[in-house]
């Protein structure tokens, strides 16, 4: 049954979606502030929890954090050609500063290869200093001219990892390394997303690099959403900012750099593929509370019966479940059952006095609705039990939105097929084209290349558009 | 024994501050943009450390995080009259975004009353929606004129609490709590510092606050270094944003509201309460890496001897130390110890084929360098060894600090008196005067109040400048 304030995702998707943001009080509009949110407890707790599966993985992969000036001298960004013309259109500028006009202006931060190329050229000399692996949390800005809360915003939060390396292979190794470790198992392990792992086509490539790496998953309409990007920027950065080495011959050789990032649009994405018509559903590894305890009573008698026996039954929770306890005084138990929907909490218990009598309790499961996913337990060996229930939704959650983007995942051989596949999914074709062609194709079909899979056919086949014979495929999609 | 690149304390205090900061690898100068540094990952880390803990706190008191946008429109910072004359000066502007002028210039935040005013005045309604108790970690920009690694830098990184409350107790219960439960604890129990905790002179009070409150340290030159504010900001910031809630008589009320913070100040507090001649000093609580394993070897059979051993040894450290074996082979143990010195890791285990066939390690604590802090001890036992150590030198260092601290504090009872005590350390007096008085105090000593000690005498005295009875006592320093 929809909630109230909940749009259904058939209706209006794209509505749905700003619902569901706004009824889980995730985030609100910066209406004064063009183009920003400001991210509230419920959104930006969920962004601790990716942090902190984030940060694990960089730091286990050898990285450590650093953090650059927000500020970068205006001359500074255009050292890169490409890099230039991809950032220099969407900029803020700060010209003034503490009454006075600037000799030259600063931009914020749209990313940071600029500042950090700048530093690195400083700091590394020798062979020795080689491989660096930094990377830092830090806030951006893009002035991007159509947002949306946590998709698109002028402001958003990420962490940009940026690395030097002696060698092109030990640049591709990291760019890929990270790609697997840090980004797709993070989104497939934590946020029980599944991803396309690929590389970009030249025309998806990020402004300076010589070759982007992508993650790309499928939101609940069919449309992708890539989730995290690495690229190899191979000597371009290295060039522009003089990154230079002396190599065990004592010859001085140019450096080979990487980048990669992953922003707050993984909330976006994370509410886009899981969440339902009552509301958000948070995936339980993720979850900042995993399970929450509703007591039902009439009387103050009853409450404190069954507060007591909430009390012994999680008092061996702590450390082992995320878990908050419900007690408000002032609203029923169907308004608390309604708020923790909307708000996506994995898991519900609720205990009331024949609950305490019977030793049992009743175990609600978000991501199953209704009837179909509620029990009634014992309360000996509730925990485990809950335990286990988490990692069920884990894996449903997963199951469906792979088993949902296989069903709307095609194989095309004709332009008409591609036309259709892309209004409701990904379009996997032959391609032997372009950055032209797939312009115009992005004109007529508002589909672009999302990545070119490194899951690839062992025979070839016709290009789409120009015929050619080709081992190459690509996924063709609508995109956020 | 002084360390190459580090001039002595006694020689020029501020010139081995600087010494420590670069080697240590603490900190560059971002010298392309005006008054910033690059956080390097040995200082980052100690900023991390201090997340956590200071994080751990602002949650156990009852907050959660949240993320407003850096961008505040200048016309609001405009509104709050005291707020402008403290932060209109020092603010940088956008001023152009896009390609195009902005019709009304944004400034970055230099803190966030009012931004988070703006939406605190949406937010609450009732008295039901109060208190609200949020927090964020956010960079914040003052265009200072002179500035100095951690202490003064343009851009910093901070936390900074603000709640709302239905009443002037309750607000005042606010700060008073952040400030001891919170920042208190946390810079005694995990930085090792002890502070004077107090409340502000009017003079000295946060630009729009009713009270402000802070705790002060001294550093190794008898100067004051304030290392957390908690201001009551009382109705001015409710009145100048119209936060407002309907009571419970439904009657609409004025809030009153509060903010805190502490920022990256914090390592430059750390560096300069603990380190000395040989380099950084690092509170064992809050080190990134609070042990470093050095082998020491002659040939490869010694090597993997050693190795080994090490590897049995600290095969149960895991999650109960954060330790580090140094494994390089192409720099000599010597280098070594020097490094882990100049970078101030609290304990240095030595192991070397000797120390294995006889079942010993040298342990060296980094609070006593040189023969004075170095021991042979079985290893049998040694991680709880480590670990008494770890509470030994963080007690050492506090009892140091507090040591240190109590022999620079005087009482004076005159002009001449406080004008000799500011030389070296903190004056304590009988106060009556006004802000013009410290002013002129200011002018003549450069030394200000740093606060209202909690702490008052039962008795009354005569102020040191206008000669009248009172009983309160300030302390003067001079101040980072």
């Amino acid at each position: 049954m929809p909630k109230e304030g909940i749009t259904p995702r058939a209706t209006d998707y794209s509505q749905w979606y700003l619902d569901i943001v706004q009824q889980a009080d995730m985030a609100d509009y910066a209406e004064i502030v063009r183009g920003c949110i400001v991210f509230k407890a419920t959104g930006y707790a969920v962004w601790e929890a990716m942090q902190r599966g984030l940060d694990e993985r960089i730091k286990a992969t050898g990285h450590s954090n650093v953090y650059f000036p927000l500020l970068i001298p205006k001359s500074l960004l255009m050292r890169e050609a490409e890099h230039v013309e991809g950032f220099a259109p969407e900029v803020a500028e700060v010209t003034r500063a503490a009454g006075e006009e600037l000799p030259e202006p600063y931009v914020i931060r749209p990313t940071s290869e600029t500042i950090i190329g700048y530093f690195y050229s400083k700091w590394v000399r020798s062979w020795r200093d080689l491989p660096v692996l930094y990377n830092q949390w830090a806030n951006v800005m893009r002035w991007e001219m159509r947002t949306r809360p946590f998709l698109r915003t002028a402001e958003f939060l990420w962490q940009e990892g940026h690395t030097v390396h002696a060698t092109e292979a030990e640049a591709e190794a990291e760019a890929l390394k990270v790609l697997h470790e840090v980004y797709a198992d993070f989104v497939e392990q934590e946020m029980a997303l599944p991803v396309v792992r690929g590389l970009k086509t030249p025309k998806e490539t990020f402004a300076g690099a010589l070759r982007s790496y992508a993650l790309e998953a499928m939101m609940q309409d069919g449309r992708a959403l890539q989730t995290a990007t690495s690229h190899n920027l191979g000597q371009n950065f290295a060039r522009a900012f003089d990154i230079t080495y002396t190599d065990r011959n004592n010859t001085i050789q140019t450096a080979w750099t990487t980048s990669w990032g992953i922003s707050t649009r993984l909330i976006g994405a994370m509410i886009m593929a899981h969440s339902d018509d009552e509301g958000l559903v948070v995936p339980p590894r993720l979850a900042p509370t995993q399970v929450v305890v509703v007591p039902i009573y009439r009387s103050d008698e009853e409450r404190s019966m069954v507060l007591q026996a909430i009390d012994q039954l999680t008092a061996d929770w702590k450390g082992t479940l995320r878990f908050k306890v419900d007690d408000r005084d002032h609203v029923q138990p169907g308004f608390k059952f309604n708020e923790w929907e909307l708000k996506g909490i994995p898991v519900r218990v609720e205990l009331g006095p024949r609950d305490v009598q019977q030793g049992t309790v009743a175990v609600a499961r978000r991501d199953l609705p209704g009837k179909a996913g509620k029990a009634f337990v014992p309360q000996a060996g509730l925990r485990e039990h809950v335990q286990g229930l988490l990692e069920d939704i884990h894996q449903a959650l997963y199951d469906r939105a792979l088993r949902f983007r296989d069903e709307r995942t095609v194989t095309v051989t004709s332009y008409a097929e591609l036309a259709e596949a892309v209004e409701t999914g990904f379009a996997r074709c032959y391609w032997a084209g372009d950055t032209a062609d797939e312009v115009k194709i992005q004109q007529e079909l508002k589909a672009t290349t999302r990545v070119i899979p490194f899951d690839q056919p062992d025979t070839a086949g016709r290009c789409i558009v120009t015929g050619k014979e080709t081992t190459q495929q690509v996924i063709f999609a609508r995109a956020y």
